[in-house]
């Protein structure tokens, strides 16, 4: 198999291009109702990227498609690109007309579910462009679970091959039983989408604004529709509501199918999902004292404010409630060591994620022991599986190539300008698709326009290898990959 | 084996003592010479040490040592803690007068051989204290050779099980041999630090600063008998000749042993020195380029500046030519990712070193690799010799710690209200034994003085640590070490 057929990969990006197109209707209505004339701009993008789609399908049907382990490696970081590419047309052909830099990087931060933004003046733009980048959100997160589910565990990606029985019995093909999974998955993250946009607009959101930040939460994503974040409002009741709902968008999506049959103990007892709460709950707390009793922050607020950015930035989603560089070395270090940690895998959230982290933690331990006890064999089991050196190679692989691609990055970063802590901050939320890094240009309470073009180009790659964990994107820089 | 025999233990750290008590003459003699009533100080502290090494020597007499693996841990993490209690000594009683936490801190970072100081005023002291300094680093370094070659293969710490067979013919006691080996590494130190201090002198550095350097340089320690360190002196000679030495101390010493013997092959084939020295000329040259080209620095003066700071680093020494925080965002992030390098395993440099990244490297392909051909078995090999998955997973996991460490102490340095880029950089130096960080306090250009003492005594412990490869200290929070 020398050559790399591409006709089955060109056919899925065709059909995935055929909702994007889809997707489309759904700003352009709303412009339309609104009276704004860029209901246009999504007229013509849809039809441009339909017409690519319907070409796609057509020239390259084949019967029945099955693809094999390279071509699998291909469609995954294709489809991402060539998506992307089409997302980043209304962007330029907006009111707002943005270069093609700026456009990509908003339409890959939102298909990564990142939500780092260039553009300002957010609240003064017209609905369409906002639910759009709601939009980009809300399906890139429903992409990647199902991408985590049915895709990565086959790929074997950096230890997702631990999750690969529990959706793909074993079998060496993607196999259809996936399909009925990510089924339940869409409805399950329908149901809390709109659940998401009801409490908020209990709680004092428009309803507008409810949807839009419904689909960011839920998404992890982070897009909001005011140049402020959530910071723009002041209601506690609409900040623990997006705290409850980005919890729920970083929690494995296959234990929500459980819960739904009525059964919640997977989820309880998961240890992925104890061990990301435990961190939130340990994060908030310290936090939430630290503010209280160092800053003088009112308690409520302390805690309301220190569980929203703790959990924004762990759940990688990116809102921001307020500035939280301004609240001393203490609080900028624990946002800068939190933003290496990550949701739960098979969720919409990114970043290098609890269960590698548990992982490590069992190696570690293991290792330790190893050097006291030479001969001792220590079976090591995760969540009830046996995890053999397979998976630990993975794991740890990923995470030295997590690190060292941060080292590179940040080197890239510096060398258009941009000083040590944005540098390595800014690669650091790219990598882990959460938004706001530190300092005053991209903190939580900056923007990447300022950024030199090649530094977005830069960080729209590192979003994209952070989204594809790394390997699925590298494998293909390996000569090997070509010659098999 | 329930209760750990603490005799053997003890009765080494008497002897090692004793060795220090020697030590303390030097100084005595210096300041005696110079008419400094500084001697009585070292003559005080030298009899105390000795008192307790003789102390501890009688009152633990043993009948042939002979250390087990759990002995061989506490009496290498004991020792270093030991030693550099009585170290620490001249400090305080001197007209220095420091208090606890710096004269601590500047004893560990002698004896690990990091560099950090918290002296301001270097020029105007007595010659005794120079001395020591210098002492502390030079008999630090050539203990850290003696235990990167002898001790630690045997303790399997980070993979240097690989470093095995070459000094302890597999044995699983730390063989007679070893001594013959460690009295050939000294000999060979005395000489090449004799010939750095004549190159020195030649170069235009008085005898008592060229000792000083030469003992610095290649213990790759970097304490300097100038508070603007090697700036202080502008002969290029000097720096030139410092490069050299630095470098020197660096390579793998059992390399010298077969070079002394006529046989110059093994040091030239090693891929560790080649990679290392490939390290080297890349980033030097790439800094001096951007030096000369952006900064317009003139060619002499870039090539030679960047040289020696990246040297300096690379090599985990710690010496500053120039301020190179100054040299604009690019080289800042270039310093800031050397930190994370170091020399190679079994000199006297710290730090990751290359010997993990090129096993790094190797992991990272033959993963790769098996990511598209799941079935391939994919040999290891470095060096020549076999890399088995113990190997691996020692060095990942050696990596993993390094990182996590960093993380944790950046949090605990943060918490006594430094700045982001001082708490990373300072935990990142000390884990290294560099000696500088970045950022306007503990910069090339800084002093660690102006820090509280609890960030000294976090610092002391992170260098401690990463001159004891981490395993070899944290193995003994295991329960398990306990009750074996």
């Amino acid at each position: 198999m020398a050559v790399l057929d591409v006709r089955p990969i060109l056919y899925v990006i065709g059909y995935l291009l055929i909702v994007l197109a889809g997707a489309m209707l759904v700003p352009m209505s709303a412009d339309l109702a609104a009276g704004s004339p860029d209901w246009q701009v999504f007229a013509v993008s849809g039809a441009l990227t339909l017409f690519f789609a319907v070409l796609l399908v057509l020239t390259n049907r084949t019967h029945g498609i099955s693809l094999n382990l390279r071509q699998t490696f291909v469609l995954t970081s294709l489809a991402w690109i060539i998506v992307c590419l089409f997302s980043s047309l209304p962007f330029m052909l907006s009111s707002l007309r943005l270069g093609f830099a700026d456009a990509f990087f908003e339409a890959m931060s939102g298909l990564t579910t990142t939500g780092s933004t260039v553009i300002t003046g957010l609240g003064d733009l017209p609905p369409g462009i906002l639910l759009w980048r709601a939009l980009l959100q809300w399906l890139g997160g429903i992409g990647i679970v199902g991408m985590g589910i049915v895709i990565l565990p086959f790929l074997r990606v950096g230890g997702m091959q631990l999750f690969r029985s529990e959706s793909s019995d074993k079998s060496d093909k993607v196999v259809p039983r996936a399909s009925d999974l990510a089924l339940a998955f869409c409805w399950i993250y329908l149901a809390l989408t709109c659940i998401c946009t009801a409490a908020l607009m209990v709680s004092g959101m428009d309803a507008f604004d409810s949807i839009c930040h419904a689909m960011a939460a839920l998404s992890t994503g982070g897009f909001s529709t005011e140049d402020a974040s959530v910071g723009y409002w002041r209601e506690p009741a609409i900040h623990w509501t997006l705290i409850v709902f980005m919890i729920l968008g970083s929690l494995p999506f296959v234990r929500y199918v459980s819960l739904v049959r009525g059964d919640a103990r997977p989820l309880l007892r998961d240890t992925q999902v104890r061990a990301f709460l435990g961190l939130l709950a340990v994060s908030s707390l310290g936090l939430a004292l630290y503010l209280g009793i160092v800053q003088h922050m009112p308690a409520e607020e302390a805690l309301r404010q220190a569980t929203f950015n703790v959990v924004s930035v762990v759940t990688t989603t990116g809102f921001a409630s307020a500035d939280y560089t301004l609240w001393g070395s203490p609080a900028v270090a624990l946002f800068f060591v939190l933003l290496f940690t990550g949701g739960c895998t098979g969720s919409t959230a990114g970043g290098v994620k609890i269960m590698r982290f548990e992982i490590l933690w069992l190696t570690l331990w293991a290792q330790m022991t190893r050097l006291i006890s030479p001969n001792r064999v220590i079976p090591l089991s995760y969540n009830g599986k046996p995890v053999d050196s397979d998976i630990i190679l993975s794991v740890m692989s990923f995470i030295s190539i997590y690190i060292g691609t941060m080292f590179v990055f940040t080197q890239l970063l510096a060398a258009t300008g941009l000083d040590l802590v944005t540098s390595v901050t800014g690669v650091a939320q790219a990598l882990g698709n959460i938004g706001p890094g530190l300092g005053t240009i991209i903190g939580p309470a900056g923007n990447f326009k300022p950024l030199e073009d090649e530094a977005k180009w830069i960080l729209s790659l590192a979003m994209l290898m952070g989204r594809l964990e790394l390997f699925t994107l590298l494998v293909m820089l390996s000569p090997s990959f070509w010659r098999t």
